[in-house]
């Protein structure tokens, strides 16, 4: 399962490895009301997420290391659903893993350097759908899944899991 | 309930408003495991909180809006524990405020300018402790606890309660 952390929007992506094929399970959006307070919207992201852990089991949570620059604020805000999220890893005994976003590009597109509609539409064919996945966060969400799947058709993949990626640190 | 969020030591302190008076109940910090992983890390501070939350039934959870400027890292560390805490609240049906910190020293010490070891002591002095709570991050739990309990024999706390205080908000 990849995930694409947020508070509104908190996409997610579900792909199960057959053999050298990718299959996508599931990938969508949780959604939260704008009016909800900021606690109750990581209720709810909480709750959505462990019933699709719950009913998926995935082997594992992979997320994007986000790099935000000078913007703590958004850091800040990025992190609460992050947190939410690993915990609800944590609860059902998931390890967790998180990747760059030249990581990323690179296991899906095979360039570190490939545009964001480039990596969309590598999701597509490698997932053998006939359209792009919508919304954004979801198609976003599949990618980090692709990366962290690294099956042997796609030796970036494999490469990513095994070295560019890593298990998420916190500094004490 | 105030709370200082973090993930390798997560302080916090319960104080129970009696008419014009502050009382401690509790205080403390919840330490996680630097040889964890940062989800098993969160899946403690949770656990722990739940319990802690569980135990004194606070009529609501307070936290400081640390400052992080440019350290966006920083703030996804520190925002993950958050996350966890708001998460904690909203499972038990709290409410949850934030205070910056001119608040909460202007509403234990009455000055926004006073320093950390000032706060420490009036937070010893305002609880009829003896000697300044210790860790130092229980001692700052306690202040924002103070902060919010605002009772009316300190008018700054309640000032501050009332004003200075926001119930936390997240972009959309």
């Amino acid at each position: 399962m990849g995930i694409d952390p947020g508070t509104a929007n908190f996409g997610f992506g579900v792909v199960r490895v057959e053999g050298s094929h990718l299959a996508p399970l599931d990938g969508g959006v949780i959604e939260t009301a704008s009016t909800l307070s900021p606690e109750k919207r990581l209720e709810a992201i909480h709750r959505d997420l462990a019933e699709l852990i719950d009913w998926h089991r995935p082997t594992a949570l992979a997320t994007e290391e986000v790099f935000f620059g000078t913007n703590a604020d958004s850091a800040m805000q990025v992190g609460q659903a992050v947190g939410v999220a690993l915990l609800s890893a944590a609860q059902a005994g998931i390890d967790c893993f998180s990747y760059t976003p030249q990581a990323i590009k690179k296991a899906v597109c095979g360039s570190g350097g490939a545009d964001k509609k480039q990596v969309q539409r590598m999701v597509a064919t490698l997932l053998g759908l006939n359209e792009v996945p919508k919304p954004d966060h979801a198609a976003d969400a599949l990618a980090v899944a692709i990366c962290h799947a690294g099956t042997t058709s796609f030796g970036d993949a494999a490469e990513a899991a095994a070295g560019a990626g890593s298990k998420l640190r916190v500094a004490s």
